[in-house]
């Protein structure tokens, strides 16, 4: 059993958005069993619309495509599907009932276009969306199945959860499938698999290892698709019983979750509460922590002194300190955790100063040199850390590091 | 010209991680005259990669192949494309004398899997990879290229600027490209259409009009392919002009910049700073802000306060605002902002409130229920909004409006 996801959409192709629906996807029906065999991304052309959706019925039984379902002149792919089927359109009347309710909810007055959005091809089963103005679309051919939904993220995952999956699971036996993950934070992907290599050497071909990369920490994910016996499933748990006692030092957790979310776990089993103090980091330390629902049960807020006047100001960093050794040295950073511990409640904190780039870089401390101060009132250390020529992923490299030390001072 | 990407990994389907790379690549050859044609992701397995580099050449004159080059076993993107072409292997010293230098200064002992990662088949031209063990390799093929390229972001982005793209422009003719975008924040995209139908009715089959919205904005997008002579190119221009008076109120660009971006060159050219108070966006705001090279010039900090402590410790809410109006009111932004600008030396300040959700809604105030304060000493703003019912959601259009208010107050 397994999909083709087909995305439509100019914005796509030219790179103005990011395919995060893809991915979503593909996460959601994985964890039912179902492979996804290919992703393909087309423009808002009907030929090439009509060449993804050939392609995928050839090599898949399921075809979810996303986009192309807006209002305007360019989404074309309602229009495009009901040419494919050679179909008529009929009006939806529950959707309009809602579109009509949306707006008069907003206040905004209801355009001819948008009346136009529950006109549907008659051979579809329509998936009511909630959740907007574009209903989804389940079309059933020749034992297999073409599902289109509108792109907007807030709505595809809205009618992927509550409409597409349960009519997949009653529609299709979907076999069985086993997966383990292991997250490893600090060390590298080669590093990890010199470490592994007995175990991958020596593992059944029924049983597949992936290295997932990112940045700051590698996922191992141990998988078998169509197991149904148990001896099977204790042979896999027993390469992961293996994989996990080598790996013991890195391992941060055992299910699919990010650091922050274990991080977060750790602090509130413990019942302690921590706050952050970020300079090079801006604010994206925060912004994951509370990208968590339930994060202020432990967390207490993060002070984002970007400016020398804000470091003194609202941390207390001394002006010496600032002009002897910089705002980029241990020694700031360690005032800047003091002085967070003791304007906030929080029994944990860590601060991160560092050179982010492309600009402010010397030869002592280069672009990427990063410190951090991470502790409790009673035991604080300070640490530096040589990161990347890039920005972006410096950010990203500090405030993983941050979060580790974070992890590591609490357990 | 145009041109298909591929995207190799299993971890792009099962969806661990967002295929990023794809909208970078298609951004960066759309801006040299180069279309897009499709974007394909498969897994690390080698008939697929075959058959869509087969698909791809049928229709491309460029493929651009990203991923599957690790030193582990999972990656057979190299091997595939060696048995593809009938190729041999040879060693490509530069590359193993740079993985080496690469192991020595990281003081990390060098492994013989690193080592395989300087073979490369002996019918490519090999694109030094500055950034990271794995070498581009570069195939001229029947008058068409094909590229495999690393798929880390920063290592790919690096070969694509500075070997991919100039080799492209030797040795292909690209047709001239001309675009125009207008940015357009607190509009959605059904009442933009509305007020364009009578642009959009009229405009010449050449000269295509893209809406591409993203959260709390919309991108207008003007595009004409092959374009030459001068009389079409102020066609276009007669457009666009037309397009931004109708717009005018709500326009913040010209260029494909962020609205991050934007803002900070207004605060910049106008010489005033300003600073942040954040609740429910946990530091978003700041980590928008700060994603921009050389923000520290107008961005002093943000001062995350998540809990009620923080609240009143760092920005001195009262806690009697706290307890009879509740975190989320215009009366406790308003204090948030006020605290803020006492603190801080910024010229202007926004403040956030909010109930990000899913948790700690009430009927008074539902989840997506966010208050915001803005402006300088010399005059206080106060706004209440109500947003999704989904945390990210809610925490990214918060942000947004946070940044358009701070924008319309400095205009």
């Amino acid at each position: 059993m397994n999909c083709t996801i087909i995305t439509i959409g100019d914005e796509l192709l030219i790179g103005q958005t990011v395919d995060t629906n893809s991915a979503w996807i593909g996460q959601m029906l994985n964890a039912i069993g179902i492979k996804i065999y290919e992703r393909i991304a087309v423009g808002d052309i009907a030929v090439q619309i009509v060449k993804a959706i050939d392609t995928a019925r050839s090599q898949s039984d399921i075809v979810i495509i996303t986009g192309g379902l807006g209002p305007t002149k360019d989404d074309i792919t309602k229009k495009t599907l009901r040419t494919y089927f050679h179909a008529g359109e009929v009006l939806h009347e529950p959707t309009l009932a809602r579109i009509r309710a949306i707006f008069e909810k907003r206040g905004r007055p209801l355009l001819a276009i948008n009346e136009t959005q529950a006109l549907v091809p008659d051979n579809c089963t329509v998936l009511d969306n909630e959740r907007g103005t574009a209903p989804g679309m389940w079309f059933d051919v020749e034992g297999k199945v073409i599902v289109s939904l509108p792109g907007v993220p807030y709505e595809m995952k809205h009618l992927i959860t509550n409409k597409v999956i349960p009519k997949l699971k009653t529609q299709f036996p979907l076999p069985e499938i086993y997966h383990r993950n292991l997250l490893c934070v600090g060390i590298g992907e080669s590093s990890i698999a010199q470490m592994l290599s007995g175990i991958e050497d020596s593992l059944p071909s029924t049983i597949q290892l992936a290295y997932l990369p990112d940045l700051g920490m590698v996922k191992l994910r141990l998988s078998a698709y169509g197991i149904t016996d148990a001896a099977h499933k204790a042979m896999l748990d027993k390469v992961y019983d293996e994989m996990k006692r080598i790996m013991q030092a890195y391992v941060f957790a055992e299910e699919d979750i990010t650091l922050q979310e274990a991080v977060g776990r750790l602090f509130q089993a413990k019942g302690k509460t921590f706050a952050v103090a970020e300079s090079c980091t801006g604010g994206y330390v925060g912004h994951l922590v509370t990208s968590i629902p339930g994060s202020s049960v432990y967390f207490k807020g993060s002070l984002v002194t970007y400016s020398y006047s804000m470091k003194e100001a609202i941390l207390g960093v001394k002006k010496e300190t600032l002009e002897t050794q910089g705002a980029v040295s241990e020694a700031c950073v360690r005032e800047m955790l003091d002085g967070l511990l003791r304007v906030s409640d929080a029994d944990y904190g860590v601060a991160i100063s560092g050179i982010a780039g492309p600009d402010g870089g010397t030869a002592a401390k280069p672009v990427g040199t990063v410190c951090f101060a991470v502790g409790s009132k009673e035991s604080i250390k300070t640490y530096t850390i040589q990161f990347f020529p890039s920005r972006m992923e410096n950010i990203r490299a500090s405030a993983m590091t941050a979060l580790n030390l974070l992890r590591k001072a609490i357990i």
